[in-house]
């Protein structure tokens, strides 16, 4: 049973890695399970037929027989609970590795995704300039407390484990804006799931619906 | 083995059930364990002893003999998976519940939490009259879509589960704000929630924390 997941038919960031497919074909990739992928437009994301795996109108969802889930959080935790490579079998450890997936989506997440988005459609509004060094000193200190926290570690806690997938996911998409250069630590850290050979499949299978669509020259 | 969890000394809502460890003495209520609370105060909450437990300042966390874990999500998850009653034994009943614990917390929270600390944050500010419309927005598109899916279930997927328990915990949270009443099926959702044993006992522990403290007349 081979299963499906859903992505952006025609990603904003041309895709660049931002879209939330990222992290699921990379867990896809660590734990070895081939996938398929259904494409959608904007406007089919909004239709019934979607909703109906997708109550937010988002991808990725996931559909393998008769089940169907949706969140990126959700589809990789599944992944790494029913295949092996992405979570410790000892169970404190296993319990501290999903500690990180929610840290990674809860806190680390929001600051960042705040920011990111005033960065972008917030830029010509009269308030941009009085407001963003609110939203940057936020980022900044969650950026500080997790660079304090994973030190000189190679992984944020023992082996590679889908904490550190969802965490680098999730910081890779405010790489693109500079600030993870102020955290060295953090952007090495970035670097070592970047050359993991499933993020970089993951990647280059991202970026191909794109090039594919819209062939250059 | 009595587990500890820390919560706020002095609430910033005075104990009225928007600080975190609802959720967590909530679910350890529905579970029947027993539970000890480490109050903290701000300046604790910052010092090296609580960031080795908690690495972004911030309550709940849990220590369970040598397991120590932080973020709600994490620590329902933990008892919901160690201890029987908030996840169905079947496996993709399951997976959907633990699905719609990362759509409250990734999903719903976010837009919810931006629009309330702009309404208390930034009220005085000389954007907030232009800006607090699209906050609106945002909330309004994920209630109206949790609402859609919600209908005239009782709960969002079967029995009762952890993923009501998390979606529950993060809507309470904007009920003082009035945006709930423009979702019935999801007001009367929040009090169904509200009026099991366990949100009362989790409820009523939290307010006393400050009341105790903070004695009437």
């Amino acid at each position: 049973m081979i299963p499906t997941i859903t992505a952006f038919e025609d990603s904003p960031d041309r895709g660049r890695g931002l879209a939330r497919d990222l992290r699921v074909r990379w867990a896809l990739g660590e734990v070895g399970q081939p996938y398929n992928v259904r494409l959608l437009s904007f406007k089919a994301m909004k239709e019934p037929a979607h909703l109906a795996l997708q109550p937010f109108g988002q991808i990725p969802t996931y559909e393998e027989g008769d089940l169907a889930l949706f969140e990126s959080g959700s589809i990789v935790f599944h992944l790494a609970q029913s295949r092996a490579g992405l979570l410790p079998d000892e169970p404190n450890a296993r319990a501290r590795a999903i500690t990180w997936m929610f840290a990674a989506l809860s806190t680390v997440e929001p600051p960042l995704v705040e920011r990111s988005m005033a960065l972008i459609f917030e830029r010509d509004k009269p308030w941009y300039e009085q407001r963003q060094p609110m939203l940057e000193d936020r980022a900044r200190k969650t950026l500080g407390a997790l660079s304090n926290r994973l030190g000189d570690a190679e992984w944020i806690d023992g082996a590679f484990s889908a904490g550190d997938l969802m965490l680098i996911g999730v910081l890779f998409r405010s790489k693109p804006t500079g600030i993870l250069d102020e955290y060295p630590n953090i952007a090495a850290y970035v670097a070592r799931g970047e050359v993991r050979p499933a993020f970089q499949r993951a990647f280059a299978d991202q970026l191909a619906v794109f090039t594919s669509k819209h062939p250059a020259g």
